[in-house]
């Protein structure tokens, strides 16, 4: 853990938190904390900063926060097809960590129906994971998670209100610009919405909605790659490029 | 499955394959194949084609396979501070989808002594995982693997015979010339070896050891990821610069 995150409603009117659960155990076992250590901490969507340890007593800790501004908000969004649950589940975490601002996880044809049925759509599950991917990579912003049945309506009904102005890419195997290419004239804030199919592919009709909905194809190396692996592969080349511009 | 590989000892002097172990239930129960079938297959290190299958009995599947030429072979090697076992269980396959010519495991000083007890350092263990990423990738080039328990002595007095005329590149997390500008005046078959630290980072005496090898410092973003997330993330910006160049 590089960062202990809490919800801003655990501080106190005078900046204490205190902290009974995994956290706690964390500083004390991992960290070994004492009263005057200080740790690197952040509130959930907003500033990060530093906190003293105040108080140890029987398993809990209690720190006082000082926070600066929050991490710049990630300029990426993600359009899933929805992964089967063990690689779903490896990713949750990784895509907290290289920065996502929106996941959208959305039917396909070559998504089985019953992976929808995975206790890993639940926030009560991802929160956890996420939250673990925000703490690696030191960040406070925890995606927006929504889940979408069906890819036309969202397509073609909700995509423009969920990520305004982005610049669409879709990923597909084979010829295609790479990413680079395709963000090259990027605005200096320009957001970015990536859409990243199932392991076989897109079927012919959702990729032509997709196309018809502004998004342009990119392409990678000429490898099929596990969904996890390209997911976090493309974030990263977007990220860079974005980072270049 | 995108590929059916097989040891190049497998195929008879008539170009015939039989199997009867977990590639010939993927055959049945996955592609259910039956005579007359056509499946990609590829020889480890060698060609990629197709074959037709031409007898089906009791479990076992016989092909008569037709090679081309091999996949080029990945113009990257790593060298990898020895991850904690659960992220290297999860990076085995990944790294073999991505390309990689060789995977040099190393010790550091925030490597933990007990992490090299591991049973996934065994090549009966990674074996198969790294065929489940070529087979994933359609590649043949079997990553080869070796482990080095001194850091100093694979830097002073293997790497040069290991991966000789590579350009040498250390991922630091912060500010630093990212990847692909790094990389964008290399020669048109240059090879990269790139060096990934443990996650608290190499310390200053393995850093200084490492630029005094030739080894230049290139930059991601300011996030500090997992291990196997950052050996994705930085595999896949050597390629993709390699791509461009």
């Amino acid at each position: 853990m590089n960062l202990l995150l809490f919800q801003p409603g655990e501080l106190d009117a005078g900046a204490a938190l205190t902290v009974a659960d995994g956290r706690a155990r964390h500083l004390l076992d991992v960290l070994h904390v004492g009263p005057g250590s200080e740790v690197r901490v952040g509130a959930v969507d907003g500033g990060i900063g530093t906190a003293s340890v105040i108080a140890v007593d029987a398993g809990r800790v209690t720190l006082r926060c000082r926070l600066g501004d929050p991490p710049p908000r990630p300029r990426v969004d993600l359009l899933l097809a929805l992964p089967r649950p063990k690689v779903l589940r490896r990713l949750w975490a990784q895509l907290a960590a290289l920065g996502v601002g929106r996941v959208m996880l959305t039917n396909a044809e070559r998504v089985e129906r019953n992976y929808f049925d995975t206790h890993l759509l639940t926030p009560a599950v991802y929160e956890p994971l996420l939250l673990e991917g925000l703490q690696q990579a030191r960040d406070t912003w925890m995606p927006r998670v929504t889940v979408h049945r069906q890819f036309r309506r969202l397509v073609e009904d909700e995509l423009d209100a969920l990520c305004p102005a982005a610049i669409r890419l879709v990923a597909e195997p084979g010829e295609a610009p790479r990413v680079s290419r395709a963000l090259a004239h990027a605005p200096p804030e320009a957001r970015v919405l990536l859409a990243v199919g199932p392991e076989g592919g897109w079927n012919a009709f959702e990729l032509s909605q997709l196309e018809a909905h502004r998004f342009t194809r990119v392409g990678m190396q000429a490898r099929t790659l596990r969904s996890d692996t390209a997911c976090v592969a493309l974030l990263t080349l977007v990220h860079d490029a974005l980072a270049a511009g």
